[in-house]
């Protein structure tokens, strides 16, 4: 098995809030747009995110997904070549409606992140990593 | 912001569960391993698949996770360019230990696409995907 990902899907509750959220609020382009059904968007070169109705999800996967009180098990970074470009972009996320969002701090690991939620609670980390790693998913 | 995608992370009960997944099983190469952290492997041109351990995960992002009874909601996938090379990879995953494998079948979305769980239960969808989207995100 090749070391790929084509697709990143997120089970979403309510399409329109995920449409409002990432196509009008952050003005991302979508590749695919099916309301009700599912919402795509290209995030890197041959790889596409994509946003599908639950109850689609629970059907095809066929399990039910996990409803309890904590946060999904996953984070999706954007990473930024400065911290003033984490700051900008956490400062966009909460314009377009982000709740809640989490400020920039200096991280142990070495770098500077914050996070800040989408319509489902999906946690998005904004970070600037001066690391050998984080240099090279950079545009 | 920019439409991008940089890290995904998946948080991870047992890091030395997951390198014998993904290291050892499916032969995938580290581009950062630190035994009890992360491990982390390219999985796109400037995309990095990170897999964190669940309680550095928590302190982090400050939420706790999502623990209930059902899957994480949501999937990797991994496209192929046949239907035949959708059925190898999911036997190779077998062979890895993916548990449970779920056969590759016929969609109603027009493709063909099985699942397999890695050592944390994260879906992963093996797919052929015949259209636009699917042909635009093959190597």
């Amino acid at each position: 098995m090749d070391q790929r990902v084509s697709f990143i899907t997120l089970a979403v509750r309510d399409l329109a809030a995920s449409r409002a959220f990432y196509a009008d609020g952050l003005a991302w382009e979508p590749a695919l747009d099916v309301p009700g059904e599912v919402l795509m968007f290209k995030v890197a070169d041959r790889v596409v995110l994509s946003l599908w109705d639950e109850t689609a999800f629970e059907a095809e996967v066929g399990q039910p997904i996990n409803r309890g009180g904590g946060i999904a098990p996953i984070t999706l970074a954007h990473n930024c070549a400065t911290t003033e470009g984490v700051d900008r972009v956490l400062a966009a996320a909460r314009v377009a409606g982000a709740d809640p969002v989490q400020p920039g701090e200096q991280r142990e690991w070495g770098g500077y992140s914050g996070y800040f939620a989408d319509p489902d609670g999906f946690r998005w980390e904004v970070a600037y990593n001066p690391g050998p790693i984080g240099q090279e998913v950079l545009p």
